[in-house]
């Protein structure tokens, strides 16, 4: 259901521009519940081929998928001090079922550390029994009062993964793998470079010892929270006596991780990619690669029809996503602006003089500058071809956005003015030092709606590590990224 | 974490046999929440096997998936008037979220027919949106009284695909596709051959015109509910205005089906297949096809070690799932039994002697009768001939389960009394003829239990149609296949 209507201007109404295009789309919808949305089928396509490839690399480093219910005693997720403080306020509560008032009220689980960490408990009785190494893909609610398609919804689907084990320096190692599984499926499934490292104290998940996210750049230069692993340390176990007897015979409690991405990543993935066209789809993700058009005129139209399908029949074969479009009652430039706006990466255009030609018209969704958006090639180069086109656009994605990341990136920053002054003028990130003093953290956020958005790891740091906090008071301790965020 | 003891002894009491099997295997286990269940890694690789084929064919037969939400308002499922009467009382209700009460309450969604296709009226227009040929893989919950793991739990996985035609022909079309897609992936995937048919109007989908259900024989003799495909009408359709404008032109409403497979087929499979020794997993949904496990005894165990891992390779390479156990600390009569209890098909044993004789010995998880359980074969052969013995394997499962399934089939039964001898001597199916008259269905029931279980399908249907209804009252209109059941 394409309209006609032009999108508004990104650099003008990133906001707006953002809400419209998930519509326009379809990758989703508003619903009759309140923060919920629907993913429609392209959405939920991309999302399908993210879980496939994120499934993948866990499976490769040892994980399994389990699953464990979508209901949470209320006084389990009492029992972590911190963790119910952070979630109690977004629960969504049952008091009735099977037409009687419940005795004790069920959560829908918001995360699900404390029903799965009483499974545990139950399972692991020796060293022996550990690690676990189990993830779910499931749906989880926080009753979210602003919300916005795929950023913040009262329901959204993820994955979390939650680990235990019978050292802390194995959950520590288990925390920074998965960290890098993130990473570089980011990188290299979304085109998504993220900043990573450490959250501070104020930022880190609710129960946690510690957190490290990624952080993506989007294209308005806000932040984007977009995958986090966190090290539980005991506090869980402490709780829902999840203990072991180790191999010298003693009684210990087990040390946790708990990780999770979402369907966030979808918009990460739109607000990463998208023009005044619509969004862009990196191949990798795409639920449909090419899109092969006949150009139908008056004349005999048979010859045409056969050839698309023939093409589509040789791309599909060549493992390829084609669609073919040969739809009626519908002009080819209906079908560009509807598969444009979707952001699928080719079209192959086919009509009767292409045909006697024996080429084709192949269309880039987007190109370098000083590339032609459209080329007209011998049949045989396309179908030969479109794999490693397929594989240069990929890639030129992910540069494309990592240059955008580092272009707006400030660093050397030493005090808050500058750093005002920096984000006034349009930066993404900006590096300054920190003492680690959480009052000059609440103060800058409250000045400049900057948050800091990691202690930087070591590959993210300056060449010249800051000496001084930016407050002005005291040496740094951590280079930190501030950034106004989702 | 296998233990020793014996199960309970299958023909003396089946109900505690596979209560016993389900969680000894780890496929699953009780939780915290009443009613509800943890599917181990297991159950939920066995799950993933399955999901994967069926979407498979769902996509084949041109559907594509979405996400629709957790929650449906509660003035949602009232609409519908027979469908609201058959949900009310199995519903979880949310009252509180996000700290407040809520003006309307949501209830967790028992089946979406409602939410989406409240959807479906805001994306159709017109004849040209029409088909909507969509699935979903979701949790569902319905508040049941008496559970049993994967059988009848209040939350459960399932797929429910919903679909919205412009006639009630290709409605009706679109229901017997999918019955058979689902009869097709209970044999093939399963080896677990169902009864087909339609559902008398006692036993229908609450709100549906007609609903069409597989019925397999478990080896109790009992029949278990495995997947229904509904013809809904009109009846959503004109309750949530999925109306559109035909190509002449005229305003109608849409036509639309529902069906739905559960987790309960892991169920299914548990009850067709299990033996004395614990489950058995038909080849095409193993999560591991084959273990290899190494003999090593106190001479020098590098040599077997090197060559179960080569095997493991090897047959890896070859596409199988393969699992290297090489455990420490636990004996391999303790692994044979732990993987036999969880049903894996094959165990290569791999010992000294064996690799001085480039043999190895070949157990099969069961075998036909009067063939041997374990074989000590040249490597080469087990290597090359592996999917082959699969394959067999699989073809097996069914033969047998189809066998007992005829062998407990009863036909030409005529009267009450006949039904009631039948079903004390153990019967499972017994076919009847039968006059559509519900009042008898419903004495039958209340004297013997059984139920119909569907008015069995052309293909099912005796040489000799019955003439009478077993009540004597009347002609019979419809041969039914009657069954205690799930």
């Amino acid at each position: 259901m394409a309209e006609s209507k032009k999108l508004p201007a990104r650099d003008e109404d990133f906001a707006n521009w953002y809400n419209e295009v998930v519509q326009r789309s379809e990758l989703a919808d508003y619903s009759p519940v309140r923060g919920s949305m629907v993913i429609r089928p392209w959405g939920y396509g991309i999302w399908e081929n993210m879980q496939s490839a994120l499934d993948k690399m866990f499976k490769e480093t040892g994980h399994e998928n389990a699953y464990f219910p979508l209901l949470i005693p209320l006084s389990f997720i009492e029992r972590e001090k911190e963790h119910v403080e952070g979630f109690a306020p977004e629960l969504a509560v049952i008091t009735q079922a099977g037409g009687k008032e419940l005795e004790e009220p069920y959560v829908v689980r918001p995360t699900s550390e404390t029903i799965i960490y009483s499974m545990y408990a139950k399972w692991v009785q020796s060293y022996r029994d550990l690690p676990i190494l189990i993830n779910q893909w499931a749906n989880v609610m926080r009753w979210e009062m602003r919300t916005r398609l795929f950023l913040r919804t009262t329901e959204f689907l993820w994955q979390e993964g939650h680990t235990a084990h019978a050292t802390a320096e194995e959950a520590e190692d288990e925390t920074q793998l998965i960290l890098d599984v993130y990473r570089r499926f980011m990188e290299d499934w979304i085109g998504m470079p993220p900043l990573t490292g450490l959250k501070s104290e104020s930022e880190k998940f609710a129960g946690a010892v510690r957190s490290y996210s990624c952080e993506a750049l989007m294209q308005d230069n806000k932040a984007l929270q977009a995958g986090t692993s966190h090290f539980l340390g005991q506090n869980f176990a402490k709780q829902f006596d999840l203990s072991f007897q180790s191999e010298e015979g003693q009684e210990e409690y087990a040390w946790n991780t708990s990780w999770g991405v979402s369907t966030r990543l979808v918009g990460g993935l739109v607000m990463s990619h998208g023009d005044d066209n619509g969004i862009v789809v990196p191949p990798r993700l795409a639920p449909v690669q090419v899109v092969v058009v006949p150009i139908l005129t008056d004349e005999d139209t048979e010859p045409v029809r056969a050839k698309t399908k023939e093409i589509v029949a040789k791309l599909s074969e060549a493992g390829l996503r084609v669609k073919d479009d040969s739809r009626e009652n519908l002009s080819p430039g209906a079908k560009f602006y509807e598969w444009e706006g979707k952001g699928v990466p080719f079209r192959i255009e086919i009509g009767p003089r292409d045909l006697a030609q024996g080429q084709l018209a192949l269309a880039r969704r987007v190109t370098p500058v000083g590339e032609k958006r459209k080329a007209f090639l011998p049949e045989g180069q396309v179908i030969a071809e479109l794999p490693a086109y397929l594989e240069k656009f990929q890639v030129e994605l992910l540069d494309t956005a990592r240059a955008r990341r580092d272009e707006n990136t400030v660093r050397g920053v030493t005090s808050v003015d500058e750093l005002e002054e920096a984000l006034e003028h349009g930066a993404g990130f900006v590096f300054t030092g920190w003492s680690g003093d959480p009052a000059v953290e609440e103060e800058v956020k409250e000045r400049t709606k900057a948050t800091i958005r990691v202690l930087v790891s070591e590959e993210f740091r300056s060449e010249e590590s800051p000496d001084r906090c930016l407050s002005g008071q005291g040496a740094s301790v951590h280079e930190v990224a501030w950034a106004r965020a989702y």
